[in-house]
């Protein structure tokens, strides 16, 4: 399991499918990405115009254990990305402790190849909004939680990846 | 002397405790944080909770250099968090650059471990207010003094120490 | 060819100047900013205050493909930096991507010592408004397909630099 973190174009999505794509098709992609307005449908299709055959797209915005969880056994699965999941969650009103729970122990029970991508959101000024500053403590403990179970962490700088573990 | 640096939730705390807490006890924790309202209220609690038997907690919102000068001679101390103590600063509109060269001097000057821990805050988009600027600039001038003291300096992702010097 | 990343006060500006000041003078230091008021004035004054004899200045708030191009051949050039010229271009309505291409294809044509100096900007929360998050964006790309030319590529924590690449 490797956790791919980074900035905004930092090139974590390239990077993620390149792991991917080293190993034997099919890949199973796990969208969590939900389209509310043009901005975000923009890069919806310009991330799946990328992505060539041999990836099956499954969309998750919210049940991110189940799409982990059924995909078939040695499939290699690409989950893009943790940050847009959460911002569903705290959307939803979920749990986000049992949540966060759920994903670790998906992870540590998945025995395929797993990647995935988040977004450092942390290494700003302390937002002005009450939810933005709750959105990047969910996140980083999310990350924390996270890389304690991954085997390998990365944090892209300019497309490149830096290794943290 | 270590400097543990990185973003919200990061897991620079509990990394700079651990470091702390491979040396023998009693360990001094100085804190700098002063709590105007409940989320502050509520981190300080999270925090204290976190820490056990044998460490000694320190008030220092201002005079950071007293705390550190005055701790016995060999007893580790534990400095959380730097970013608290530049807003304490700005505040109270004290001399930034005497009090920076003053506190670098406190770093050399001790003989026992120190871990000091700061928010790293200026991998954002420029923030809006001139005040957030300032703050932003003056935590990169203390960041780059302080790392040039220090014998060790870590950037902290998803709980993972980075290692920078 | 160097391209120093890092976030505000950093120290980046420095680190690139010692890598050319390493070399044999004269250097070349092409400027992109543009004073639009005092706090940049302020900001550009304290920067050319610190460099020394060895060093002509040539501005390029636009056109930064000429300077480079311009530069005598096998003299050490540092672009400072490329934040400021993509902010020039982004209010001039410029196009993007094709000066990105054509930065891109100068600095694979230099044969001379070339440092580049960035901002990292993308490591916050995503920002309210469209302009900042296409400047956070387009800061990303830029980034992305110079480090993709570049032989070194280092990110400043602290006064200090990481090797990326």
């Amino acid at each position: 399991m490797t956790l791919v973190l980074g900035g905004a174009r930092s090139g974590k999505s390239r990077h993620a499918e390149s792991l991917i794509e080293a190993l034997p098709a099919p890949w199973r992609y796990v969208a969590t990405a939900q389209a509310y307005d043009d901005e975000m449908r923009a890069r919806i299709a310009e991330h799946r115009g990328r992505r060539g055959a041999g990836w099956q797209t499954v969309d998750a915005p919210i049940d991110l254990v189940g799409a982990i969880a059924g995909a078939p056994a040695g499939t290699p699965v690409l989950v893009d990305c943790l940050t847009l999941w959460l911002t569903n969650l705290i959307l939803a009103e979920a749990d986000i402790a049992a949540a966060r729970a759920a994903l670790a122990e998906a992870c540590r029970r998945t025995t395929g190849p797993l990647v995935l991508v988040s977004n450092e959101v942390g290494l700003g000024i302390v937002p002005d909004n009450a939810l933005a500053r709750r959105f990047r403590d969910e996140a980083g403990r999310l990350h924390q939680e996270l890389a304690d179970v991954a085997t390998h962490v990365v944090f892209m700088v300019a497309g490149l990846p830096m290794i943290v573990k």
